[in-house]
This record gives C-alpha cells, structure tokens and sequence, in this order.
C-alpha cells in the first residue's frame, strides 16, 4: 500500500496541539479521496537517537494511482493548508511504500 | 496498540542495507515475544520538513504487559544489537501508543 506519513516533533502546549488536531485536522485528513486507513500513534519514549518525537500519524491508500489523486485532491491541498495553523516547524511529511 | 517504532536515514548503500535488514534484522525482529504484527515502509519522498528518511519500520503488541515483556526479552536485546551490525547512527528508535 501507499502511505503519507506525518511526524511531528513535540510541540509547545501538548494539549492545544491535541485538540486542533483531533478536532480539526483529522476531520480534514478524513475527507481525502481514496483514504483506506489512519492510524495515529503518540510516542512516548526515545531509546536510542533523536529525540524529540511526538506523533506519527500515517495515512493508507490501495494503490499507486489512487494515491496520486489523493495527493493532488484540494481536500489533500486544505489538509496541508492546515498543517500551517497548528505545526509550522515542528512536521517532516513523507510519501512511502510498505514492504511488508 | 503498543509499538516500538524504528526510523532508519539514507544509508550509503542502499541495496546492502537491505539485503541485510531482509535477511539478518528482520528475522531477529520476527522473535521478539509478543509481536503481533510488523510493517515495513520504504520512504519514497520526503513532501515537508527534514529530508533524509529511508525506512520506517513498526512493531505491534497488544498491550502494556506484553511490551514490557517483549523491551526486556533477550530477543529483543539480540535485535538491539544487531542494529549496531548495519544502523549505526542512522536509526532512531522509539515507542508509542495508538490512538485511532
């Protein structure tokens, strides 16, 4: 499967981030056409590395094709949009392929 | 679900890190008591934030005992030291808890 991966560092106020994004960005990120699964996952240690992480959130779609209209849908475009008002600075977003 | 999360950055050799991780890493991993479920992601492009990302790899366990179970095993240190073989200074490592 095709993944859009989110990770974001710790932010500020744990608490505000949490709220915008329970309430507002994954609502967003739910309206993406072709979008089979979100899996949103807190980190809670480091054990070995950087430190600093805070949410991994990872979005799945079935295949090559629908991931790229995913991509380039204007839900997609607002969801990025919003990324501006709550994680400036602090999110690395990836595209990937599972292996396994 | 419990996890433990492990994000690799660009190795020099991209194929003999892999050759190693299939067939040396992932077998160890496969060990470890407790896992319910592994999934591998091979980054693709990084769209946002820090570049540099190559693998992600996560491992799920039910709950908090069996975690706790699977950080103290001797398969698990056995991984753990196997990184050091093949990810020396290109692995963060880190554990979690999903939310959705």
């Amino acid at each position: 499967m095709k993944k859009l991966i989110a990770l974001y560092r710790a932010p500020e106020d744990a608490e505000a981030f949490m709220a915008h994004y329970r309430e507002n960005h994954a609502p967003l990120v739910g309206k993406i056409p072709g979008l089979v699964k979100m899996e949103v996952t807190r980190i809670e240690r480091t054990l070995m590395g950087e430190q600093g992480n805070f949410l991994l959130a990872e979005m799945y779609f079935a295949d090559a094709d629908s991931f790229r209209t995913a991509l380039k849908s204007p839900e997609n475009a607002a969801t990025g949009a919003d990324l501006a008002n709550f994680a400036q600075g602090l999110v690395t977003v990836m595209t990937g392929e599972t292996l396994v």
